[in-house]
């Protein structure tokens, strides 16, 4: 596949759109996938050219689903992206505050906004599948007893109205994003390497693993640890090393631990993702 | 409080209102909390004197929340448990397979039954805030075309149909469980420790930290990561231990984990959790 189609969890208007926006440039294809093994499926069996994942919420934390998903299918890591997060309270034109009984989003949105949704003592929060799914919801059902907490995308897609505007109870709310495709070449410039490994379930065995980029001065950026099913207690590890293959030292170290490890397996290596805010387009036509 | 009355969140029939009976008998009082903040906060401001909280599945991982809720209220973990988790597709009587076309959970039971789930293709799969919660409202509805995932208890109390018993994808299927008290004495033969600590964001920091456990042969169970808030991409760490404060090795490693960590506190000390299957008492006159 030559052309550019980006697959993202959700529906138009989803956070993850406007990451594949701000990654790709405006204009670019996405297809929308209702969950997130729906969305690996599409770029394995190439359906889209790359993927859109949210792994990480700066307030919320890893989003674990899409650790064991990596892991699962054997997509390549080639870039990465940090989306500044603006929650909105979304309603149906006209509804007014006072009126709202149920405010509709994913849940890791409404645990985003736990100060809002207590200030509306009168209104109960419920989970939906999305963000931006939640808001459609709410255009097709008309409901002037409920609000929606998603993107200014979503409202403008739906054409809602934005009752408050940057409702996250903290301002510094990210969402780092992974661009993944089923193979690719090596990535020029790469600053970043993912693994994930599991080690036998002895003494000293993690920090076993870890010296082996200690000794090396080679800084770990994060650490994400995954339940190996089917036994119970032991774990697999995610790691993000600053580094690259291209460097003596990383591949050494990787070398090292393989001689250690029970399984070792790179996800990919590229350029560290930078913070950006998303940017609206234009109502879609068939929205 | 001299009487025990044990918090756990969700409605009658839980699974944590199974570990809560496992744990300090049949005839134990309990509490059922809406969700795990009411939880911690019954057992802080005394409406209880024992809380039983969920902190990690052996096939979902850890539940994160309940890491953070141990860190925002100051209470001491005493005690663990390991519960054998059984899933049942439940009906209203008489309700057959074919009927089905929603099936409501709590995500987590949810996604432990994806192969049921996927073999009922005309149903949709619902979230709900709890398992019995979702059987008691399956009840409450009288819904013809629904199903509810939970606990055989659940099926008990609220006197409806189990279609299919044991419908986790895997049978290896535990939820481990901390006992948690306002302030208690020490634990006499604890064999295990909790800690929760961060460390400055410098090269090598993490393989430091576990240093003082490697050096002294003290075997670690368990790592968790969590997001610091307001600080995007730094952690805190929560260990388990094996060991406890009365050993002079243990006490000396925390006492150098001090000397490098920008924060460090002890959750608790107990002993290791046995593995226990879920037993059902009879069903609850109020239910």
């Amino acid at each position: 596949m030559s052309e550019l189609k980006i697959a993202f969890q959700g529906e138009y208007g989803a956070f993850s759109e406007m990451a594949a926006r701000a990654y790709f440039g405006e204009g670019v294809d996405v297809l929308p996938c209702p969950h997130f093994m729906a969305l690996f499926s599409a770029v394995e069996k190439g359906e889209a050219s790359h993927g859109m994942v949210p792994i990480e919420n700066s307030l919320m934390g890893s989003i674990h689903e899409n650790y064991d998903n990596l892991l699962k299918y054997g997509l390549q890591i080639v870039g990465e992206l940090k989306l500044r997060i603006v929650h909105n309270l979304i309603v149906n034109p006209g509804v007014k505050v006072e009126d709202i009984r149920h405010i509709y989003s994913q849940a890791p949105a409404l645990a985003q906004c736990k100060d809002l949704i207590a200030s509306l003592s009168q209104a109960q929060a419920v989970m939906a599948p999305d963000t931006a799914g939640a808001v459609k919801q709410l255009k097709a059902s008309g409901a002037r007893d409920a609000a929606a907490i998603a993107s200014k995308q979503a409202a403008i897609d739906y054409e809602l109205e934005i009752l408050q505007a940057g409702v996250e109870d903290d301002h510094a709310n990210f969402t780092r994003f992974l661009v993944v495709v089923p193979e690719g070449p090596e990535v020029i410039g790469a600053t970043k390497t993912s693994i994930v490994f599991a080690m036998q379930n002895v003494p000293g065995a993690l920090f076993k693993s870890l010296s082996v980029f200690a000794l090396r001065d080679l800084n770990l950026l994060k650490i994400e640890s995954r339940p190996l099913v089917g036994k119970p207690w032991e774990y697999s590890f995610y790691l993000d090393i600053e580094g690259h293959l291209g460097q003596e030292s990383c591949r050494r170290a990787i070398d090292d631990l393989r001689e250690i490890a029970s399984f070792v397996r790179i996800l990919g290596a590229y350029k560290q993702g930078d913070v950006v805010a998303g940017k609206v387009r234009p109502k879609r036509d068939n929205a």
